[in-house]
């Protein structure tokens, strides 16, 4: 591992603050590094800002209730915003691409990427009616692109999406090597092949960084190819006397396209459950892929199908409850009852986290006597990031001087540094926020910036520790109670004090008589006040709050939060 | 498969309505079929009750929010408590013995079990406040017992606790063997081995139905012995330089004593932190177990030895919060910091649902760079529920008519019962609530009773289905707004309304300006309205909630829950 200081200075909060060199190239993710989502990466070079990617990553239980979508926290950017010399998207998964709408407004800056990316980020950018606000431009697979001062050079590699590119950054004199996402496929059904020529040639030409991809580097081995799911997926559905459903990610093209031979080569007609499959498939057949995707079944004619002759793919592969495939497994699918004998094929991975929800899934279809197949029966599923074995190979051909692995958990960009520690290359970790000064003789963090991560709520994006959020958990574990006291200009009840209940079970006790007692005990409470305290709205709530909790611990065993009116008149 | 006629009637909502046959042997599980957790199983026979453990489960992602453990719902029982003759425990773990204290007041029936499970009881049942009121009988391993016409037989298995029973029940001139939990360990560390001698002579004598554990049936081979399990810990804990903490199941007596020999052989010392481990270690060595365990070095002596002669025990494998392993590992625990090249052994599975909690204490572990070694690196634990060969072999030596699979999800129970099929006995399946006529000719189900599952909240247990647990999710989802309106006898506003935010971002909009700008929409809305929807509490209710709900929607993006209060003067 090169020379690597770590700042123990405060963060940043601007990146005009930061003691960059003229001369010299800057890499600062503000999100992707430390977790597997959320790729947002700043790359600096006399005073010029390069965004690669803009991503989304999704709520887990950790993440505060009421929030599904989280985006990096920009606020460092504000000060350089005028700087930024253009926002370049790897590719279109979520995670690369799907905070662009949400953080526009805090970035203003020509948008770069391929004909598929672009396509998907227009849909997402309508639906957010900012279409005409955004300047996309198409570059091809391949191609070089001048933004400021740095050029770039888009490399074709091979994921589990379209168009999944590497980019060669070229600035002060250094070259980097910005992986994305990929793998080395060699039989990638769908797309371009990756090009081991350009690649060799740019290690002969002399890559410094490697900037990479650190999802599967605790993974012995190759990822495998879609054309061996492809045979294992033929085999599993050929097999089968009934009807088929298959579930797998929407954005898969190349997985989407083996169905579809499949579906020709076992005499099955395709239908299609699920909006995001059909987004995928439209944008996928209108910039030149699934050329020979089978016509549709629509699902009002899959009654005139034989069961035998049916294969239904259908959104929601982790289980996501309002998906098709979660519907299909409770039963409540507005146009298809799974029967028993039917098989559901779950051509996919669990992502962590979405374990019990998805054993929850085959349960019911267990129940219903549904044939379940996962990538624990079969090999019907490969991952779209590179083992150890394709990042030797990687680190071979391009001969980077220094490996910085992003793009994963702590224990995958270890076991990615570790890696090319073994095969004798520099490598240097980083996470979000860190500004690393790519200087060949030693990667240094010379500063940290503000980062962070902001939640999805409504409109707005807002803090995960905001003290709205924090309320919600408080909300949630024990529920709340309200007490309202009117009081007259003498600071006496004007009326019979109110007391509600929301989120808090009474148990045995009954609602009305608990009421009414509370309402007695508050009565009893104002009477023993002094006059100083029922003067003060602050005295008085809390005198309140102190004595209600307590009762209201005794009577029912649990602490809601307390919500006090005080009204005077 | 044996007959098996689902009964499409309504459930019974109590036993007393169930119409049983004279003469014949019934299965009833009230818990713990169809899921793993919360086992609570019935006998009946000529109108005597026999209960067979009293387990909680523990709250997952489906639960509503402050709901930590989950019981079975025994209002079904509630008619016939007087014909209980007896509540028998087959082993310590929390799913079977650890819903005693909470459900004892519906029972009250004699408590019976062997002493390291009594041992755990009294310990729950002090904590509670009932030590006095509940008659809990020891019963030897390998006894007879006969409660009311149930003639019982206490068989000793091998598990992961001490004491694991199987019972042979016999009544009514039937033959139930109900294993509870079980494996075949041929060198289980501690405890008594498992009697292959008797397993084969009741074969012999005719055992009718087996009533078993489905957890890893649909696992190849055989789950392990703990004395391999021992063998892999030596190797993985001697060869540590430093510091080494292995957190596993506290109830594990057989690692514990491992442990306990290792920390010998390799020259460590053992340090003890979390109260459950001591909880443990106290119940085992008060009832014979752990005769070799070496004393415990108290934390605060810790410092005065040598790291490399260091080795910790801590609660929490599953990651749980508040355990010690999540403090060692988020560098908050009061008595030890860890420091690079120490080494977190985890010596546990993952249970399902567990998976991100865990992996976040993997990664922070890596961050503070301590060795993390789980059982996917080295072969550190073993299961304590029998793999495909261990039922095949009991199946063998019982020879049972009809294996009815329990204490397994949906996916457990059906392999269970395929095996049982392939090996050409009799299968029935049954979930909660299934009314079982133990018959050899044919297992049917004559009916259903009420079943469910009960959150314990403060004191109560309450359905899962409560409506204020509902709220709960509406809380934790959209915050609450609460908007307070005092009106005089005219019905015109004595006073300014009030609105308050709870769990409510309000993003970039000012919280003071939004909340002007909301009472005044009130009176703007209270003016508008007409003298009889003034008059009318729930009109009037229903119009604000209306009409501020649809702004705060358009001002914040989001929906709060409204709490309208109207006082009038």
């Amino acid at each position: 591992m090169t020379g690597y200081l770590y700042s123990i200075l405060k963060p940043f909060a601007n990146f005009s603050q930061v003691p960059f060199i003229d001369g010299q190239l800057y890499f600062i993710p503000l999100g992707g590094s430390g977790e597997i989502g959320m790729n947002f990466n700043v790359y600096c070079c006399d005073g010029q800002y390069l965004i690669v990617d803009v991503g989304i990553t999704f709520a887990d239980d950790s993440t505060p209730p009421g929030i599904d979508v989280i985006c990096a926290d920009l606020s460092a950017l504000r000060s350089v915003r005028d700087q930024l010399v253009g926002i370049v998207i790897t590719h279109a998964h979520e995670d690369h691409v799907g905070a662009l709408h949400y953080l526009w407004n805090q970035l203003k800056a020509p948008v770069y990427c391929t004909p598929f990316t672009a396509s998907v980020a227009r849909r997402k950018l309508g639906e957010a009616g900012l279409l005409d606000q955004v300047p996309l431009h198409e570059v091809l697979p391949g191609s070089l692109l001048e933004l400021g001062g740095f050029q770039l050079e888009w490399v074709t590699l091979t994921h589990s999406i379209p168009e999944p590119n590497a980019l060669v950054i070229r600035a002060a004199d250094r070259t980097v090597f910005h992986t994305g996402d990929w793998k080395l496929d060699p039989h990638p059904i769908e797309g371009e092949h990756y090009d081991d020529g350009r690649l060799l040639s740019l290690g002969e030409s002399g890559i410094e960084f490697v900037v990479g991809d650190s999802t599967n580097a605790t993974v012995e081995g190759w990822s495998g190819s879609e054309s061996e799911c492809r045979k294992a997926l033929h085999e599993v559905i050929a097999s089968q006397p009934n009807r088929v459903a298959v579930t797998c990610f929407s954005s898969n093209t190349a997985r989407l396209a083996s169905l579809g031979d499949i579906a020709h080569e076992t005499g099955r007609r395709i239908t299609v459950l699920g909006r995001s499959l059909f987004n995928y498939l439209q944008t996928a057949k209108a910039t030149g892929y699934l050329k020979n995707f089978p016509d549709l079944v629509p699902t009002e004619d899959l009654d005139y199908l034989p069961k035998s002759e049916q294969l239904i793919l259908a959104t929601g592969s982790q289980g996501e409850p309002r998906a098709a495939m979660a519907r299909l497994a409770k039963g409540e699918h507005q146009d298809l009852l799974l029967e028993p004998d039917d098989t559901v094929v779950f051509s996919s991975k669990v992502i962590p986290g979405n374990e019990k929800k998805l054993y929850r899934l085959y349960d019911l279809l267990s129940q219903k006597k549904v044939r379940v197949i996962t990538e624990q029966d079969a090999p019907i599923h490969v991952s779209g990031h590179p083992c150890r074995d394709e990042l030797r190979w990687m680190y071979r051909a391009l001969r980077p001087k220094v490996v910085i692995p992003v793009h994963g958990e702590e224990r995958h960009m270890a076991s990615h540094s570790q890696l090319a520690d073994e095969m004798g290359l520099g490598s240097a970790r980083v996470v979000n926020g860190d500004v690393l000064q790519l200087d060949p003789t030693g990667v240094n963090c010379i500063a940290r910036v503000q980062t962070g991560r902001l939640g999805l709520s409504g409109s707005s994006l807002i803090p995960l520790n905001d003290r709205a959020l924090s309320e919600r958990r408080a909300l949630a574990d024990g529920g709340l109670m309200t007490v309202t006291v009117v009081l007259d200009k003498k600071a006496r009840l004007a009326t019979e004090p109110q007391v509600q209940f929301v989120g808090v079970p009474s148990g045995d006790i009954d609602p009305e008589t608990l009421n009414g007692d509370l309402r007695y005990a508050i009565e009893e409470i104002l009477s023993e006040q002094n006059s100083r305290t029922l003067q003060s709205d602050d005295g008085l709530r809390s005198a309140l709050q102190r004595e209600i909790g307590t009762l209201v611990r005794q009577w029912l065993g649990v602490k809601p939060k307390q919500l006090v009116n005080i009204v005077r008149l």
